[in-house]
């Protein structure tokens, strides 16, 4: 578990629904035994999806604060503003919750492409797909 | 790791761009500790994402095979042919590999709700949004 130290703010983004507090949501939710949860990111206007990454309690509470994600990076095991080098931030529109609790959904707004290679999207190797297509 | 009997197949689905067999292309992804990888499920005519869940390598040799999705259930710890019991079984168009192949998109038809709660999709509880929204 990532014990990163966060406390009590307010949110750009409205809480909705949950019927909690933010740090009430951000609590309750399933981390693994890591203290991470994995999160899809997808284009709110064109919805394709860019990326997988995973948010600990912390850079989630970062995430709703700003507006702009924030990630765990599990390969340097340090926080990870999305963008802070390259200048590509997503700006959240949408965060929903999955009907486990253990997975979250990021509609964003892109201002370049999620992937280091410059493609728009992380998933761009095509494994197999329908003969007719 | 799961060690689950594997063997050569042919796949209803085409290889495609990696260059390499099918049992190449399972055998190369980066499966966690536990011998999983995330899939991102996401419909193809709508773009809606509908679940996040995670396969090992016997159960992406067995979508391939069988053009549907099969995942392994961390509940119930076996294989989870997904609408098996419901009906609602996702035809696959396209497996999508993201740029450190730690991750997979899926492009499905769905023939029914994603969500054992008879909703579309998993994610269906929003947490936070823009307040413009």
């Amino acid at each position: 578990m990532h014990r990163e130290t966060w406390t009590k703010v307010e949110s750009t983004l409205l809480l909705q629904d949950i019927g909690t507090g933010i740090m009430e949501t951000i609590g309750t939710l399933k981390y693994d035994k890591d203290g991470l949860i994995p999160a899809v990111v997808q284009d709110s206007a064109t919805g394709q999806v860019l990326m997988l990454a995973y948010m600990t309690a912390g850079t989630l509470q970062r995430t709703m604060k700003t507006g702009q994600t924030y990630f765990w990076s599990r390969s340097r095991q340090q926080v990870w503003h999305k963008g802070e080098t390259s200048g590509n931030v997503q700006e959240v529109v949408d965060i929903k919750l999955d009907c486990d609790g253990d997975a979250l959904l990021l509609l964003v707004r892109p201002a370049g492409p999620a992937c280091h290679t410059g493609k728009m999207t992380c998933f761009h190797n095509t494994v197999a797909s329908e003969a007719s297509q």
